[in-house]
């Protein structure tokens, strides 16, 4: 087999506020063949996401920081051209931890069969991935969603809110109101998603929309986003509330200047609670939810939109677009 | 029967800050014999808590605010001097929401008898009463403590924490720390008390020293306090850690100008939880829970102190050294 080359995205070094170019190395290097275990794969589509500001941190989180010099992670999904790993063969579509690259060498235990004859690739990242398992056991098991509940999703045209927002509703939530940044955003999330509401962060006065929106409350606050929408859904909690901590992607290229919550004693007053949680956690549990999600996939109950930007060597623009919002649904970036 | 008075104290007018003299209105009134179902109380020791600030505020919270004129709400523990409720007949001891004011007209549902054949009449309002049933709640329901914990109490000499931290060393924790703001209170928490470490919040850099007290990081913070002790325990937790807010005695003075937690995504990052509770919401665990506590006071297990200030005209002042530190323990009044 001839030498097989990839294009990757490298660190070249750590942000301070939001990447850019600079923080990249972008080119050509030779890749190995596959060692005992491992997969050769040609990425197809690369998910861009809010985690990966996280893993350009040099501290310690739930995932090692990704090095100078390293290939940027990122989930994947793409086709196996070689292996060495038994339950693997070339042709295989699989989804997995690929980072920025053309061609990605990656242990076959970490990977996952996928098929576009299911649901288009783009899907294994979206819904049927990471952000909507994120999504899922966010809503079902941190925010304990149960019928009758009034929810409130932030960046709801996200690709992890549009999904958290959507499971509600299938859930039996009352009442699913979503936050986002345009009025194109907030149209998209009701007429397209099924929200019962929707509120322009940018535009409108939070608290006051909250309490017109969901006048008796919140049950469930499902936080993507940190800051003063935190705040403010704090103010509205009802008794034994559930906040859910998924994200902060107001505060995420700042963390020395993080904006604590002020009304985190309505969480005493209201007996509420707020939770943190990080979705590899329920990985026992993917196959049950995407299962789940499938159904309501196939139902029509459940729809996602993606952003798709052709070509790898747009990602230092690509990814700002997480912090600027220029964006709906999952972030995708179509290798070739 | 003639006419009973009673010596009471009233609010004046609504604090902004640490309430003095002036928003208080001391003196004699006349109050009413009995009327069905009611119970006329000798009081005998008034407790003095953090949780009053909060009545004193106009918002709405768990329960209505004490109104301009009215006798300010608290504990006491006194004895049935006159009773219409076919529960209590005089002599009775009883403990309830009695206000400060020596003689009150209180709802015989509302109380419940005592004795001081168990326990002097102060245990009543301190760990056989709401304190202690606080820090019983607080520390198994919310912060589900369990064996082989490590625990860090603020506030570890108050009535609350002092409790708290001796129920988690009950209940198997490997380690329990508490803070507190004097080298005296540091003393008596680890002399007195069993607690296995103190740090003196006033003299000593919080985070380092949580550091080196618990090197292996929180399992459950009980958080009397609230400010910069809050950030630097969230700062320290472990993976499913769980933060119970069982009160802010820093920021009560000034509820418009909180300290929102800015290590709050360390919730996120550890996947742990935050979570406020109300004592009351657990009334009908509340035989269980004295039973519990007696039996590891009788055991020798659980030890507290009462800082016994004598005369209800000292109300004012003695209110004050809630915010000022100057107790050790449980805060009371004794009327006469």
């Amino acid at each position: 087999m001839r030498t097989q080359r990839s294009f990757q995205v490298r660190l070249a070094s750590r942000p301070d506020g939001i990447p850019n170019r600079e923080h990249w190395e972008i080119g050509w290097t030779d890749i190995n063949s596959p060692s005992d275990g491992e997969v050769l794969i040609e990425t197809a589509f690369i998910s861009i996401d809010p985690a990966m500001r996280g893993w350009l941190r040099e501290a310690k989180s739930y995932l090692p920081p990704v090095a100078i010099g390293e290939v940027m992670r990122a989930g994947g999904v793409g086709t196996v051209i070689a292996s060495k790993h038994p339950d693997f063969r070339e042709g295989e579509q699989v989804v997995g931890h690929t980072g920025v690259q053309t061609h990605a060498l990656v242990p076959g235990g970490t990977l996952r069969k996928v098929n576009d004859n299911v649901a288009p690739l783009p899907a294994f990242l979206g819904p049927l991935g990471i952000p909507g398992l994120t999504a899922y056991f966010g809503m079902t098991e941190v925010g304990a969603v149960k019928q009758g509940d009034t929810v409130l999703v932030s960046a709801a045209a996200g690709a992890v809110g549009s999904i958290a927002g959507q499971i509600a509703l299938n859930l039996g939530a009352r009442r699913v109101v979503g936050s986002a940044g345009s009025d194109e955003k907030c149209r998209h999330i009701v007429e397209d998603l099924g929200f019962d509401a929707a509120i322009n962060y940018k535009t409108e006065a939070l608290g006051e929309r909250i309490s017109e929106r969901c006048p008796e409350g919140l049950d469930v606050y499902f936080d993507n986003v940190g800051g003063d929408i935190l705040d403010a859904a704090l103010a509205h909690l009802r008794i034994r509330a559930r906040v859910v901590l998924c994200g902060a992607i107001s505060q995420y290229n700042d963390l020395e200047e993080v904006q604590g919550p002020r009304n985190y004693l309505s969480l005493l007053v209201r007996r509420a609670r707020m939770q943190g949680f990080i979705v590899s956690d329920y990985a026992e549990q993917y196959g049950r939810a995407a299962e789940e999600i499938g159904g309501w996939l196939e139902a029509g109950t459940l729809n996602y939109r993606n952003t798709i930007v052709r070509g790898l060597e747009t990602f230092p623009e690509t990814f700002q677009r997480i912090f600027t919002g220029e964006k709906l649904g999952k972030l995708l970036i179509q290798v070739v």
